[in-house]
């Protein structure tokens, strides 16, 4: 067995803390830490610094959701002894090294990301755009090298982020003549997306179609009864579509009875079936699904030294992977340090 | 006595670490500090970081100016007992800052900063421009206020930069709703800037028109002998012109004795003393100037730990400084502490 082989696979995974995480998350991202967190070495960075990029005027609502998010992540099942929740904020390596990265992009590289460049058009930034937000792929680079990811779960539309993070590790190695830094592969995961419950493609709490870890069973059935299913389908003998029926894709993301699943789709299909008793099923799903959740998260809110200590004791580790990785590429570049080489005392 | 006019006036002052520094810097700015010094809490910082943004791929020549600015600090009479002298790169604090303040500027800000927009034209960037060169506005703005400093000796091109700063500063302290940081006064020196031993404005190693703290007499001299004079003044019978003429400029700057440099000119403008009496003084003056510093120089050349330790501990005490602002920073915009606050615990 060769070294590389046996070289553990990172995972680094995160989110911006600007409000809680609801069901659009755990589809899209959290289902899929639950199962890398018994297989790799995976950090879940609460990124509280690039919250700031676009929310520079609201510094206290990202502190609060920082331990919001924690909540969820913890009551969602992600384990602290299998993996490592850390805060951004907290971590300064993760700073110097932003400030290191950005002397090897330049502005025009930073302006043709075409992420960056479709996010600043839908936040209307036009010329506006904060230079802490135009510099965030240097900063996310600093995040996936500092803790030496070699995988990193992101939507197809991130990938030129991972692109551009590996633009900057092979500068930095080529510059330091040795690999100080590893190049990370991006990690799509095959589920789509989670629409919101009005159809909407994007789920967000801001626009009023998502369902929280904290929704109650009637915020539960009352989300699942403002859903559309198909326009068409008036009466329940009529025949129903169940594709771009939102209530069928949340079915196919949260219903385990597959076979049941099936069935009903066919009846739907055939004519026979009316939408109160799928969303009925629905809702039934989802209340099972997030009931334990919300438990859990109500029993851990108010246990809030735990939830700082979980924080804090990650952090910690996080804080030695970062340092060691930033005390490597000053090494390697051949930064100052305050401790000379011995035999350098001489001119 | 009000509790303001009690505040410590806090100087920052600096070099970024391209190259040894020279009577240049001596005139421009070294012989302030040491009058400063005396009088007023002193900071220097060897900005080895910010010397990236434009020498991104030599960091190591970077890392080896650091301690030869030391000990230009140290030979010329930067008393390690009275100032502060301190390594950039050594002061995560100020990448954090820097990283906060760059969500109050916009791109579009920095792309206005005249100082900048020149930089960038000296430096032939055009398009390229590195990142890391285009934020260092918000990266200056880290290290003023991280030091609390009050004064900042600049010469009237950097102008701008204290300008942007407090910007920067009123921005974090509205939203903070109290005064977290400390505007900042520019303290422009009346003395101008010494001209390169060949006429040009700017003295400076790679244009081969400086003279270091450790130039020999014979290099002393030689540079001396090469300066241009009055091209009209042929013969020492020939009346001369002491405007523009640059032996003058520099017995302006180094001769003590003002008597003797006043009859001297007056002599020189009628006609009767040639250009190798006028440049024989000056070498003697700039002789006896030097040789005491390049002796100092020498030996602390060969004790480099002493150097070292200075490093150490004045970067030991900015550390401690800078970190506290920091702290303030973080905590007046209510950003996310690991720390809980008493009381918070529960939801």
């Amino acid at each position: 067995m060769s070294a590389l082989s046996k070289t553990p696979k990172i995972v680094l995974t995160g989110d911006r803390p600007t409000g809680p995480l609801h069901l659009g998350h755990y589809v899209g991202s959290l289902k899929n830490r639950l199962r890398l967190q018994d297989t790799h070495r995976q950090y879940v960075l609460v990124a509280d610094v690039q919250a700031l990029t676009d929310n520079a005027d609201a510094p206290n609502r990202i502190a609060r959701n920082v331990v919001e998010v924690a909540l969820d992540y913890l009551a969602v099942g992600i384990d602290p002894a299998k993996t490592t929740i850390c805060v951004q904020s907290c971590l300064p390596a993760l700073a110097e090294l932003t400030m290191l990265y950005l002397n090897y992009v330049s502005v025009a590289r930073l302006e043709r990301n075409p992420t960056v460049k479709e996010e600043i058009r839908q936040r209307g930034f036009e010329r506006d755009v904060p230079a802490g937000f135009a510099c965030y792929p240097a900063a996310q680079a600093a995040d996936i090298t500092a803790f030496r990811a070699t995988l990193v779960p992101v939507g197809e539309d991130q990938l030129p982020m991972i692109e551009q993070t590996n633009e900057i590790v092979r500068r930095i190695n080529r510059l330091a003549a040795t690999d100080v830094l590893v190049e990370a592969m991006a990690l799509v995961p095959p589920i789509g997306r989670l629409p919101g419950t009005d159809g909407r493609a994007k789920m967000s709490k801001s626009l009023g179609n998502a369902i929280s870890f904290s929704a109650t069973a009637d915020e539960i059935r009352a989300a699942v009864r403002r859903m559309y299913t198909d326009p068409n389908h008036l009466r329940a003998c009529d025949p129903g579509m169940v594709e771009g029926n939102v209530v069928f894709t949340y079915l196919d993301a949260f219903d385990d009875d597959s076979d049941g699943l099936a069935e009903l789709k066919a009846a739907y299909c055939r004519g026979g079936v009316g939408d109160a008793a799928v969303k009925r099923r629905l809702a039934d799903i989802l209340e099972a699904f997030i009931a334990p959740i919300r438990a859990r998260r109500r029993h851990l809110a108010n246990d809030r030294s735990y939830v700082y200590e979980v924080l804090r004791a990650g952090t910690e580790a996080a804080d030695m992977v970062t340092a060691a990785t930033l005390g490597t590429v000053k090494a390697g570049l051949g930064l100052f340090s305050l401790q000379p080489i011995a035999g350098c005392r001489v001119a």
